[in-house]
């Protein structure tokens, strides 16, 4: 069976490889999009010389400390008159050529119309002046193709006359939960009934990661039904396709067998970790269109957690967005682990303290403790049974 | 002069007390969404006593290590049989009550139709039994009110059959440029013109802290523009207005003081802070509305900082979303700082090594570095001038 970074290895190279088109957005709709071309300075930034601060500006001379002020220029508001005095300057306004200093109003007081340098102010020629093409030269590259466009970047791609960007599409994720248990939200479970969360679950977890998903509902554990409803799947728009329940080796675990018989070539089915370890992962390549496939098991927080730990860090990577912080923490209770899996154990973490505590109740299914930690501890294959005061590699999620 | 401390107090204060309405959203839109309401289960969670893996139900006896298995329950297809022999159960399917163990698949082999135990194999009583109400009992609070809803919670919600949820509205912010140099985007910046970008930058930060903004575009300084266009944006449904430029002390400055004639109470002007100083902070309250109002420096760097250290800290509390992460790293070179006021300076952070660069051109103006960075180094009041080696505070941005 593959280990969990022999799985995340295969993977990451399907979904790095994964063909995906772009798009124009405009720069309004930009924000955590991912850039498919660079962006590059149009002009000199900034264009011209001008002041970092309100103050005067003058040509340095030393000992100098006194200022005849005859004008004034504002951001925005420069004239090319030929300057004989020194002249107010308002921060951002161009310095014109005959300056070199600019003199911050808190270093001088006006008497009458000569600013007077203050005892205490230290000045030096060129304070205060940004130059010209000092943060970027014309056709330098602002933002890098592949960046992950945050509020800075769209303010920088802005400085380079972007109103639309050039950025990769989202993703198209298709969902489906399986299994007989399902019912409706908005019924009351009876008898040995549950309400069918992973749609909602997983749906979110992909707008979390700023890609789009399409929710097929639910489907019972009729072979039918769900073969009719996975070729649907497979025949729309959907560059991903993720189900959940149905694919271990249960007797109505029909997703593998019918994905199979629809075409889907496996690439990998189980993986030595805990929990999830039936998943499969799979690709189907028609009429030169290709989708990769995750069977996932049925339990809410086991397909959460491996949506997490094995399809995330590489939509992530492929979109360079942040991977999710690691710390190392001091684990405060025992946790059981009697075999080589690789276990993922929700908990909450303090990342002031450097203590993590893992729930009690570890069954796969505890919703409500999953719901409220904020961690992954991440065990690996070779440790067992970490006890209270160990350190242990926790994944923020 | 206001501390950085005194302005982050009084602005919390006055978010934190800000009135905001309630509304209802589907599951489906909850994402990133903070709950007005507790979300409590209205049933067991699990509601039934119920096998956490594939393999057989049996009642557990000390010595016995073969059973005759002579039916079988899949998950969701529970009947209410008289079991006289040991069954096959499937992951997540009801335990008859009868039994009060499951072995798990890869413990016994089937001989005929019989299980019998693996030589190797420890069983116990009890084992593999998720138990009715061992996640939440009903009434049990999932999701407390207050939460910011993360994929896991949205899972948890459904649990607890909330296919709609009452959270808190979005805050709306109403956003404007004004300044003389400001050209819009689509233009190339001649002679002492500059793009403006402020809009775009603020509106996107609004975005990443899931509010919501309107963009009211820029405004040269003619006073009567500006007038009309700041009572415009009074008059909207906005909460939070956000100003950049005009508000410092050159001679065209207007608008703390077109504000001011249009009944806007001033809370505090200046901050002992750089980039940021001139920073004016005030609230207008008409008809029982209130719109609380920052107007911020125009250099597109400072007003973006200033948003992220003075604004967003007290929008991230009152929605109970997570602050940025705060991390302690090594000065990998030295920083210019003569003043007592509080720096925020833009750094690129290694997480890994523990490490901080920060950009040579601190200009406030670099929007270029200001881009590619990741983190603002702050260095406190006293501290002076910080050296290669020196360790400081870091804020993810």
């Amino acid at each position: 069976m593959l280990s969990f970074l022999e799985a995340c290895t295969i993977i990451e190279n399907e979904i790095l490889n994964f063909e995906i088109n772009c798009e124009k957005v405009s720069i309004e709709d930009a924000i955590n999009r991912t850039t498919a071309e660079s962006l590059i300075a149009d002009v000199d930034l900034p264009s011209f010389n001008n002041s970092a601060v309100d103050g005067i500006a003058v040509k340095y001379e030393n000992g100098i400390t006194n200022w005849k002020i005859s004008d004034e220029i504002s951001a925005g508001n420069f004239n090319d008159s030929e300057y004989k005095d020194s002249v107010e300057i308002m921060t951002g306004a161009k310095l014109p050529e005959i300056f070199d200093t600019v003199i911050p109003l808190e270093d001088y007081r006006m008497i009458n119309d000569s600013a007077v340098l203050n005892e205490n102010a230290k000045i030096c020629k060129g304070m205060n002046v940004r130059y010209k093409a000092s943060d970027a030269k014309v056709n330098e590259v602002i933002i890098s193709k592949n960046t992950f466009l945050t509020a800075r970047n769209i303010s920088g791609a802005v400085s380079c006359g972007s109103s639309e960007i050039n950025v990769y599409k989202k993703l198209i994720f298709g969902i489906l939960a399986t299994g007989d248990e399902l019912i409706p939200i908005n019924e009351t479970p009876k008898d040995d009934k549950l309400r069918v969360s992973n749609n909602y679950g997983l749906s979110a977890a992909v707008t979390l990661i700023h890609q789009q998903s399409i929710n097929f509902g639910f489907i019972n554990d009729d072979y039918n039904k769900l073969k009719n409803k996975l070729k649907e799947m497979l025949k729309s728009e959907c560059d991903i396709l993720i189900t959940t329940g149905g694919v271990s080796v249960g007797k109505y675990d029909y997703v593998k067998e019918i994905f199979s018989e629809l075409g889907v070539d496996e690439i990998f089915w189980k993986v030595y970790i805990k929990p999830g370890k039936p998943i499969f992962f799979g690709k189907y390549e028609n009429n030169g269109m290709s989708k990769l496939i995750f069977a996932l098991p049925g339990n809410p927080v086991s397909s959460l957690v491996n949506f997490d730990v094995l399809v995330k860090p590489s939509i992530l990577k492929k979109y360079s967005q942040p991977q999710p912080l690691k710390f190392k923490a001091i684990l405060k209770n025992d946790i059981k682990k009697n075999d080589t899996k690789r276990h993922f154990v929700s908990g909450i973490i303090d990342v002031n303290k450097n203590e993590v505590i893992t729930h009690s109740s570890q069954s796969s299914g505890n919703l409500a403790g999953f719901s409220k930690s904020n961690c992954l501890v991440e065990i690996n294959e070779k440790t067992l049974n970490p006890k209270n005061g160990d350190i242990v590699e926790c994944i923020m999620i």
